[in-house]
């Protein structure tokens, strides 16, 4: 099914560009993605592809043709447009020529839990797009069963974060909750215990057991975890830093912490 | 010592511009540094400050009027400027009225060695200035005893990557090298073992006894470490990834050999 669009004026590109809004992604429960690597990982994985639009210079770049070849081979809608029309629809300032419309699925806790050693990422007002990216492209290669977001966060359809996270968003499962505390009433009712890195805990990441059930909460890159979160919290820990840096990158303390939850699932068995 | 300029076309501003210029910077031996909570990092390290400059919106920021008097008591060169030619001079889009520029050292490896346990980060064109920030950050925060900087990497004293260091590369060592080979030279003369980490390896990091003295090297975003460094490490390793994602940011990848390396030297004893 390979169509000709030449108007901009036409529905599909009108969605494409209002996908830009975080209000109509999360209201047409759908965002877009660009390029061809991440469109690759996207048709590869389960996603669900609504529809894709192309132009010429895909065929411009390198795996261009492939990727082109790739979909044709599959049952999707794929819609062909000028690049003068790519580059009014596209988020980047080097477009690739082409880009895919999903729909995404919103779970709750109970959607994702396994028998045992769950560990969920709890995102609470965590801002910086890059560093939101990172951090499920983190907690996808350590094998986080899934990644809670709130809505102080910033939006994770939004294209810079989408980009960020390499493919990951089309792999790990995604979960909204109004708020920090709204999920944390639910992981409790799961019995999965709520971990909160604070530079002033007692217990050192190392120490701890998490050969165990529980959700590890990221708070704000510049205020922390919110005070509530912290009282609500069944266990404060802290990374060691015998160094003269205050503190850590959002991003790289909330992986630390990920990477000694794995090594003890690995290694202590 | 505080003077007043008030034209464009003074030594002073001008300098300060050359300072966005790689170039300059290095030709000079200085970069610049903007921003209450960077610039009051700076003084209370033992950086090289050459002067300071600043304007009227220093004193509307919240701790501006602090900082300005901890300046005065000290006896830094201090030039007042109009806020309009602070804007010129400033790299942000939201200055805070207050610059400094700092003169730097460069090290090499002689100059930043341990008796024991030394541990060196060695960056082979590393291109994204906020990766290089970060993990300049890290390193500072996990006892690093210095960060090898070539000749490929993003430009350190950019100010980009000045701002994502949070105030590290005031504490941290840096040490400047034309090549990765040639450090690698000279980290072998010093008897520092050299380990890569790559997704090919066999050793995964947590099975290697890192409470010895060695280098981690660090490669390029896309392209990784190069053939001719891999092939001069005495150690390839690699971080267990039982997720679906490919690969790691760099500056986690780096971030969460540094903790396993910081981890086995204060747990391990």
């Amino acid at each position: 099914m390979n169509k000709m669009i030449t108007s901009s004026s036409n529905s599909i590109i009108k969605e494409i560009k209002s996908l830009h809004r975080k209000k109509d992604r999360w209201m047409k429960r759908s965002f877009f993605v660009e390029g061809i690597r991440a469109i690759d990982d996207c048709i590869k994985s389960s996603a669900n592809v609504e529809y894709l639009v192309y132009s010429d210079m895909l065929f411009e770049i390198k795996g261009g043709k492939e990727l082109y070849d790739t979909i044709c081979l599959e049952n999707y809608k794929l819609y062909y447009i000028s690049d003068k029309l790519f580059k009014e629809v596209s988020d980047t300032e080097k477009p690739q020529g082409i880009l895919a419309v999903v729909n995404y699925d919103i779970k709750r806790i109970d959607d994702v839990l396994k028998e045992k050693e769950n560990f969920i990422i709890l995102l609470d007002r965590v801002q910086d797009p890059g560093n939101m990216g990172t951090i499920i492209r983190t907690a996808d290669a350590f094998g986080s069963n899934g990644v809670i977001v709130t809505e102080g966060c910033v939006d994770i359809f939004n294209p810079k974060t989408v980009r960020s996270t390499m493919g990951s968003i089309f792999h790990i499962p995604l979960l909204y909750y109004r708020s920090a505390n709204e999920a944390i009433r639910d992981l409790k009712n799961s019995s999965i215990k709520v971990i909160t890195t604070s530079l002033d805990a007692k217990d050192y990441c190392f120490d701890v057991d998490f050969r165990t059930n529980f959700a590890l909460v990221i708070g704000n890159e510049a205020s922390g975890v919110s005070s509530e979160v912290m009282a609500e919290s069944d266990l404060l820990i802290k990374i060691p830093m015998p160094g003269d840096a205050e503190s850590l990158n959002a991003a790289i303390a909330s992986s630390v912490i990920m990477y000694e939850v794995l090594r003890q699932r690995l290694k202590l068995k």
